[in-house]
């Protein structure tokens, strides 16, 4: 009999180092990739993508968008798997993201899109991966191996490659990465987790919200809570929270707020004060750069750079589920109904 | 003192002939739209809109996608408003959607696209509205005022015109929309709507799903009985469901899952399976033509094409929402917090 919860809490502790290995090794990988970019006549970017990955493919939209300022979506892969649509993909970069390389939906439209002209790039964690095959050019995460369910290293690598990659394409130093290990080391393991925690011991339903570069967090907050602790934990960008959701908001219902100090985090003004004027039990989660109330606070270190940020946002939230799952006792490490591999077709 | 729903109620009722009268007059505002998109070198398409307008913009990237195989993606209003990103949209056609018109963050965006070389379009159905003046070409919802906060005509008058564009644009006969009117109308007042609002009287949480082009039937849905129920009604696609959101889902959480007659309905059987498997209580939402157990049903009308199927399918559910609102004593036509326009930067 293992300890409950002990994968997760071993992967996401080692998240610094994993962090600092990929800072210290992406170069040999990620040259051939940017040359092959720099002589590419790009017009758009796909990114596909499921669960966790999907989220690390949102914030490289974001990345991209402001960066690049090229037209970017995410593919719904059963248009190429349940409807087999022809598509015109000359000029499209395709970046796939997976863990294990190996879901069948993100493996067949790759190799559709590559036939259908599309440059096609696949970020996993497994070498020799079915969608490493599928694609013309790969990048490894080398976060090592996943044993959790719950992914969290594989998480924030993927952020980081994301970032590199983008970055690095729009010709900019990548030496601003260089604080990102010790911006996660400062995220972990802060003692306010384990207050919110206990705050949240009977909570049923919960919202998540951002936005920007930093919606991305909320989204994969909520899901870790789902995978974990089967909560309902809804995430909503700030602006979607207005359109329509604010009105299930009430006192019975926290809100976990997650805002960075920059433009992202001034656009959630209007946010904070509508749940504000709801009654809403919100947890702020910023670096003391951010001034507002709240019922509670879990504290980002201070000074990061607001692209770079969601790396080490994260970290005191998949803490959070680790130890709000471990307090109902539920093993974080054996969700019900899930296994490491989803495969989906 | 107003009757609690009665304008969520007739805008409901008023469907049928909404989506009649589009039938009879989208010629006039169609065809300049589509002779100069047909003019237009496309290479890629963005959609921007917020809450039910997004899910119409969902519908149109599955029918962009497997239609036109041209890339496709939702565009984040904050990458414009927030971070002021300089894009390069030569080749790009952008299709605002929105009922109002109004929200400054759609206006905005649509703006700066149309400066970057996008062609605009925007659908609205608020003559005038800034969203309006801001695009090249507009099309016109032609749903008459909607009064309700939660909108309902404005949506399947939205899915109309976003299959009208493209299907025309693609060069399709556009005859076989000749039907909606009457699905829809097959659609309305099922006993078995107030049968579900009785089973669901006490439900706090609920998730809804489906895959492709049914898909933004479940997004719409949930956002329905959010709005009005102020309940935790979660949409996923049926994939993403199995990548994680699974675990949380037991037998004290129903599971809505609207399944069309076609290849998207195929695509959700392994969902279905795993959801049996869990114990999900599922009331299955689907035409005579799907044959598969579940706890409750809804019908739907029999012989619709899948790709105009989302039209008909949201309206049971529609009704849903109004009856579990009711049964609840909330009026759905005051939704708590919300105002008929949002406006967000």
């Amino acid at each position: 009999m293992t300890t409950p919860g002990h994968l997760m809490a071993a992967e996401i502790a080692e998240q610094p180092t994993v962090l600092a290995h990929i800072l210290s090794s992406y170069d040999a990988h990620l040259s051939p990739v940017l040359a092959r970019l720099r002589a590419h006549d790009t017009r758009s970017v796909l990114l596909v993508a499921r669960g966790t990955s999907d989220h690390a493919a949102i914030y490289a939209k974001y990345l991209i968008e402001t960066r690049l300022g090229l037209p970017v979506g995410l593919v719904s892969t059963s248009t190429y798997t349940a409807y087999d649509a022809q598509a015109h993909l000359d000029g499209v970069v395709w970046i796939a993201v997976s863990q294990s390389g190996g879901s069948p939906d993100l493996v067949e439209s790759t190799e559709k899109a590559r036939a259908a002209g599309a440059l096609t790039i696949a970020l996993t964690n497994a070498d020799g991966s079915p969608l490493e095959a599928a694609a013309e050019l790969r990048l490894p995460m080398l976060a090592g191996v996943e044993r959790s369910v719950a992914a969290t290293k594989t998480y924030t690598a993927s952020l980081q490659w994301l970032w590199l990659l983008v970055e690095g394409w729009a010709g900019g130093s990548l030496d601003a990465a260089a604080g990102v290990p010790d911006w996660v080391a400062g995220a972990l393991d802060r003692p306010e987790v384990s207050e919110v925690a206990s705050r949240y011991r009977f909570v049923e339903r919960l919202v998540t919200t951002s936005r920007g570069f930093a919606y991305p967090t909320a989204r994969e907050s909520a899901l870790k809570l789902m995978e974990t602790c089967y909560l309902s934990a809804h995430a909503f960008s700030g602006a979607d929270l207005l359109h329509g959701p604010l009105a299930m908001i009430d006192e019975d219902r926290p809100v976990v707020v997650i805002c960075p100090d920059g433009a992202g985090g001034r656009a959630l003004q209007p946010v904070l004060e509508q749940l504000d004027a709801r009654g809403a039990d919100v947890c702020l989660v910023a670096p003391p750069e951010v001034t507002a109330t709240s019922a509670a606070r879990i504290p980002l270190p201070s000074g990061m750079i607001e692209q770079l940020a969601p790396i080490a946002q994260v970290v005191p939230l998949q803490q959070l589920a680790l130890q709000l799952a471990l307090s109902r006792h539920y093993d974080p490490d054996r969700p019900r109904g899930l296994q490491k591999v989803t495969k989906t077709t």
